[in-house]
């Protein structure tokens, strides 16, 4: 029996757009391929509120994030790190030689806008990374109350990772400033893994210039010079079933209408934090909840892997936490296409099995 | 209306395995996670005919490619090129910071077994790669010769690019002394491009320990280790659909049996040959012309736009020459799970389109 997926990622693919994965092959140098690249990228912008240009990297949303860091830090990079994806994001620097610091916040707390003041006032930094949401923790960082921090660098390169948020929550790219967004397919967007997207500015992309050792299939500099120059075609073949399904499913979320479909993971998230903080506690603090992903702080120390395996009996899969975090907290995804009414029954089997 | 390809990748990819791509998902992080990538590494080492383990990447073979030079040299690569993808392997090395020094074969000529000991004998080099099947020339070099050279050098690593010919001809990866052999899914697997797979020696490991900044997502000392510690699950999320879809492939190749498949590519290579020396030329030295692609030397200066236009309208692509020798040639590719009569199709269709 096929068990529907409430982790945060991979996410519940619904069935037309699984079968989108199966669309027959073209070339990756045709006129057909450069339509679909076009029509994704239009399609994004739109999605991501941006006219900057898209990019997509046949690779999981760490691709790009290494790519972003690697590709258009001169100097030194500052990483706001809210937990495990923003701890791998430092990880990517040490790894390629990036300077770079960590700024860590306690578990299930935001970064501040007053950490970024503090930390850029040093003028040590000319790239910052932020989480957007912390699929580890259940937090969603407050990135309107960053950008205005940020109008105060207009020269420092802002990375935004938005892996498990975009499509689900409204990121105003050129409102708030982001020169890289970073997005990939198996969350909000409800598709398989395998393919990620950023948008670039024009500043990430002058930076870029000054790096002398951006690597290849990862240069964020390369990968848009490409496309301008081969009619939005790619260096190496990407993963084409991805964007037909991508192209596809698109169309999809503008037909909810992006309002709505924002609205629906509010009240998905809204629900499962009522029931959360009746059964349990939230890991996350409150004010900085998650809209796509809720962290449960496991106060009546269950036994989540037993939970996990009467939930499979129904058909249902949860996610345990995630690293450090494995024991104490187990996470329910709200995100992709998800309905509240199948948020409701998972939770009314969750209670079944736990009360 | 769908055009089939015979184009050196993507390749037509039959139903049954289009539909694979459309499997439901599962959790990275699940059982069956780890033993969907047990089984594909099962396998994937009977048709690489080796025991060493095997490393799946969501990205196209540069990805592999990049991570191999850029994991493993310690001192500096010798990059035996034969056109485009091994002068993209050195393009890789320049990118990454890595000391490398290209040496390269007339068009259409071999990397000879004599030119590997005069570059090794110097004892520069610590690392070789070596492009197996050249897509943009057809020539396929002589790896059992340089496996013979090889001997005399145990102490470099040894990487072979077999993205367009693994799957199509035999590469006994151990016999051959290989220890990073790199293939991709889109071309003689018979898949949709999106996943590239490399197989992975102890010797390999040891250099890349010597490595001080070897990037995250293509750090293959990362990935071998983390499969080790993980039960076989990734440290980002995976392409499950491709996933899915190679493993059963398998089991189709091998239904086949090696040496028919093997045996079907060498026919249809040498249809299209006979055919291309009667109506045109070859591009590659007859000696050492491919098994799974012939770059067909333009003699009689067809418009191959219009003869692929054409094409099109019978249901047909093939493919134009690559990069400098777009005008000069072009290639009919023939891998995968093309039938010897579907050769004999396409060949008839162009006969009556020139002839």
């Amino acid at each position: 029996m096929h068990k529907r997926l409430f982790i945060p990622g991979p996410v519940e693919v619904r069935e037309d757009i699984l079968k989108k994965m199966s669309t027959p092959m073209i070339g990756h140098r045709s006129k057909d391929a450069s339509k679909l690249q076009k029509s994704i990228s239009g399609k994004m912008k739109k999605l991501m509120y941006t006219d900057n240009e898209i990019l997509l990297s046949t690779s999981s949303g760490s691709g790009l994030m290494e790519g972003a860091i690697r590709s258009c830090t001169v100097k030194r990079a500052a990483v706001f790190s809210i937990g495990a994806f923003g701890d791998r994001w430092y990880k990517m620097a040490v790894c390629n030689g990036v300077q770079a610091d960590k700024i860590s916040s306690e578990p299930g707390q935001p970064t501040l806008p007053e950490m970024v003041d503090k930390t850029l006032a040093t003028g040590k930094y000319d790239l910052i990374t932020i989480t957007h949401n912390e699929t580890a923790t259940g937090v969603m960082n407050p990135v309107e109350e960053i950008a205005e921090v940020m109008k105060k660098y207009p020269d420092v390169v802002y990375c935004l990772d938005a892996v498990s948020s975009l499509g689900g929550t409204k990121i105003e790219v050129d409102k708030l400033g982001v020169d890289i967004c970073i997005t990939s397919s198996q969350k909000c967007l409800g598709l398989p893994p395998g393919l990620s997207i950023c948008s670039i500015s024009q500043k990430a992309l002058d930076a870029a210039k000054k790096v002398e050792f951006r690597g290849l299939y990862f240069d964020l500099l390369e990968l848009y010079e490409y496309i301008k120059k081969k009619d939005y075609q790619y260096p190496s073949t990407p993963s084409l079933s991805h964007m037909f399904a991508l192209d596809y499913q698109l169309d999809r979320i503008f037909e909810e209408g992006l309002e709505n479909r924002f609205e629906r993971h509010r009240k998905m998230a809204e629900y499962v934090r009522q029931w959360a903080k009746e059964r349990f506690a939230l890991f996350a603090d409150e004010r900085y909840a998650s809209n796509t992903v809720t962290a449960v702080k496991n106060t009546r120390n269950i036994d989540v892997s037993e939970l996990n395996k009467k939930l499979g009996e129904v058909g249902y899969v949860i996610s345990n936490g995630y690293g450090q975090l494995k024991d104490i907290t187990f996470r329910i995804a709200h995100m992709a296409d998800t309905t509240l009414d199948e948020i409701k029954g998972l939770i009314e089997s969750i209670d079944k099995i736990i009360m």
